[in-house]
């Protein structure tokens, strides 16, 4: 197969058709760009549907709901990932679907966990032939970076995902929303029941956008679902009970406590001094901060300094773990925004605190409507590996296996005013900061400084950052110096081989231009 | 001016067009019957916009919000009525709108209530020159009842509203919401703030399918507004700050408290035991009343049974009162569903309690989603006079002057398990029962019973109800017996005179159908 690539303003090659996609893709040519050119973009929408009264949508059973859905080859089926590595509904619905010999489907999940490796099957059964995620792990990485799809995966950041669910690039026929409780009119949430897995966000789109919505359930409550509901009744079509729709015991992944390790630790104290140095740490800033351990390590010591100062923060945003439910009930902020819920623990909170409040993943991150990481002041990001243009990868390993996820990563630093990556400077002996990054997720023009446990690298671009951490004393460092620093002690890293001719993943930008390829990993 | 008429199913002539309006109409069928033919419509949508981090949304007046929006010549402009008699936000965006000399706009708030006769000014001027809406009353009734708009008014019921917006029928280009409170970013409530009006039901559709939306406050909040955000800030797009927004003491029209005249204490009972008849009194029932005095007084026999009998109900929907509030209080109903609260007094229940919960009129009614009132057991409902074939008119006086609202009536009537209309047998020496109601806007095939304190008359399709209300000993009368008795002391009423040439608006069914014509009153 040839497809036609082009050079983005990343000096990424990138295709303008893809193998197996209808859409055409225009390059990545700045962060907002073509938000700045053509603002205005048209709505997709779901058909309405008319009901009599009296009807039932409680489906007899997963497959009888499939067969009402009119779910037939070469459809569109999307699930979210809520339950992160816990989701038992993926794989059940799936494994239906093939047992009723449907295939060529497209899979459009908001994004794909350790729990979902069943997919390798389907797709060598050919249930599954095209997919779009903000990510892949594990084998099904693998098998993908190997190049056992012939239609590339377009990887989507979770703003870019909501983007194309509502500009209908994505057209989800049939979704399934693995619903930790559900009534029998279909309204649902996340936020009560034996596997709660707190916000429904992402799949609060893929509700109000699916042509057909089937909740999955294993806590059929009384009508009507008291006292929250994310999903209203409207919005769904059917009902199935299940066993278990999951464990949510796994939606936690890693230590949720503070970090003792004292690499991350120096990473945290640094970025924190930085985001100081920054003059945002006001009465009513707003920020986002992941779960890893040096994020949560720098979310204790905004705590401290809040506390201190007697600061109330505005707002916390985005995926939300414990430790920013603790901050809320403490008083330092005045409200959480949640999109995905970290941790199970989170759930009890958006039950109960009217202050934390479950918003969709267009909301939280679609560039195309009046999205709420435009108003972040700061947001700590991870990275895999980061260049000296500033750029970041979060989705392929050092091997070129894919290993990682879009998530929000583009969306945050774009909308952020401070947007701090965080990062060890190497990892297993090989080096973090690279000449050129591997895969381009988010572009370095809108990263602002990238934090090692070695120093501060701060954008060019930012002088008056910079400005501001020197006076503070920060230990700043060019990029380049500290790439050459950390090359002395683990050597030059030796780089994968891929077959250039065959492209595996794209990677979509949040607007919908490519800003990278993914090529198939030689064996 | 000529347009083609039709009988429809009621046997009503009505338009299949209209001067002015582009659609066609089809003929009401039945109250079903489109919904079951073509269950499946298109949905409209609003443009998405992109916003660059950093921008202001809040105006520096109204006059330059209504710049930057675009509107012109022509367009469609919407409002909610959820301040009834105390709006006064629809006057001052008229009165600036005139003084942009903006002009031929489609008016197409949810209802006009006494706090809107302005309009008549604005159509002799030029700048309102269609209107449609649940309702009209006072000197613009009249205006329009004697035909001083060219274009005849398209009444439409809060469902049929959600309907024609959501397929596209009423494409509202600036949506002007009234805002109890908001912060700078657009989040609306209107469970908060001194003009606190309760729901926003009606202005959330608005405000999802509006090209663009500006909210008009007179209470800005700090950001974010909490605990209660009803319409987000991303379905937001300018935010203005004025003085007042109007006066919440005058959203409750007439005594809250229950009756104490004794032909609405004997309608009520009437009622009430015709609802305990039915069988419908069960654990989880659902239920939905007016605030006049015979339906207030209904609910407070329903209280007193519940009580005896220890029986719960599942929901109260629709307009809520204060009276539903305390039954969900005293834990006499799992929750409220609120599209519409009828006195101030509502908005701390919203704001507090979160088994009252808001829903939009879409939600609400719209026969072409899953709407709720399609799960209603029992509805009572007012009339201004009824016929023998059980059909209500809740729109044109005795005198033929516009003077109601189609409101939820057919929505309700259409979707309750037992329909109830309760109305005294006459009015101001005028009988209620007619053999031919003067306006349709419920058909009498969804009017279960007609109750009046003289007795009460069931619709002859309800066999098993007449059954029932009979081995209940209940004081059942046949309705063309009941209208001789009435007339025996009141004389036949006189009719109007209508110009049946000139048509000045039509009733449109929920389903988008014509059921009936309002003709010009000849003077």
């Amino acid at each position: 197969m040839t497809v036609s690539r082009i050079m983005n303003a990343k000096g990424r090659t990138v295709p303008t058709r893809l193998f197996g996609w209808e859409k055409a893709f225009e390059p990545y040519q700045g962060p907002f760009t073509i938000v700045e050119k053509k603002p205005i973009r048209k709505r997709a929408s779901a058909p309405m549907r008319g009901y009599l009264p009296g009807r039932n949508k409680v489906a007899e059973s997963l497959k009888k709901a499939i067969e009402a859905s009119g779910l037939s080859d070469g459809m569109t089926i999307s699930f979210h990932h809520h339950l992160r590595n816990g989701d038992a509904v993926l794989p059940m619905v799936l494994d239906v679907i093939a047992s009723m010999g449907i295939k060529n489907l497209t899979l459009a999940p908001s994004s794909l966990t350790d729990a979902h490796q069943c997919v390798v099957d389907h797709i060598r059964s050919g249930v599954i032939s095209r997919i779009t995620t903000s990510g892949l792990r594990g084998k099904l990485g693998e098998a993908i970076s190997y190049g056992e799809l012939p239609c590339p995966v377009i990887i989507r950041s979770h703003g870019g995902r909501a983007r194309a669910i509502e500009e209908g690039s994505i057209n989800i026929d049939v979704a399934f929303i693995a619903a930790p409780s559900a009534d029998r009119e279909g309204n649902v949430t996340g936020a009560m029941g034996p596997e709660g897995c707190g916000s429904l966000g992402y799949a609060m789109v893929d509700a109000k956008y699916a042509r057909h919505v089937i909740a999955i359930t294993d806590n059929l409550v009384p009508y009507p679902l008291v006292p929250k509901i994310s999903i209203p009744q409207n919005q769904v079509d059917q009902v199935v009970v299940v066993d278990k729709i999951g464990d949510s015991t796994k939606i936690a992944t890693g230590a949720a406590r503070i970090t003792k390790n004292p690499v991350d630790l120096r990473i945290a104290k640094n970025a924190f001094d930085l985001i100081c140095a920054s003059g945002l740490l006001e009465e009513g800033f707003s920020f986002q901060v992941g779960v890893g351990g040096a994020s949560l390590a720098v979310a204790s010591f905004l705590r401290e300094y809040m506390i201190e100062k007697n600061i109330k923060g505005g707002f916390g945003l985005g995926g939300i773990g414990g430790y920013m439910v603790e901050l809320l009930r403490e008083g330092l902020f005045e409200a959480l925004f949640d999109v995905q819920s970290f941790d199970a623990s989170v759930t009890e909170s958006i039950l109960n605190n009217p202050l934390h409040i479950e918003i969709d993943q267009s909301q939280y991150a679609n560039p195309f409507v009046d999205c709420m990481v435009n108003l972040l002041d700061v947001v700590a990001l991870a990275a895999l590996d980061v260049d000296v243009d500033f750029n970041v990868n979060v989705l392929t390993g050092n091997d070129g296996i894919i290993r990682g996820a879009s998530g929000g990563h583009c969306d945050t630093a774009a909308g952020a005013k401070l947007a701090v990556v965080l990062a060890p400077s190497f990892r297993g002996g090989i080096p973090t900061i690279k000449d050129r990054v591997q895969t381009i997720v988010t572009p370095g023009e809108t990263v602002d400084a990238i934090v090692t446990e070695r120093g501060i690298c701060i954008n060019p671009r930012r002088e008056d950052l910079l400005e501001r951490a020197l006076k503070a004393n920060l230990p700043v460092k060019d990029i380049g110096k500290l790439k050459e620093e950390v090359e002395r002690l683990t050597g030059k890293p030796k780089t994968p081989e891929f077959d250039e001719e065959k492209i595996v993943a794209v990677v979509e930008y949040r607007d919908g231009t490519l800003i990278d390829s993914v090529y198939a990993r030689k064996r």
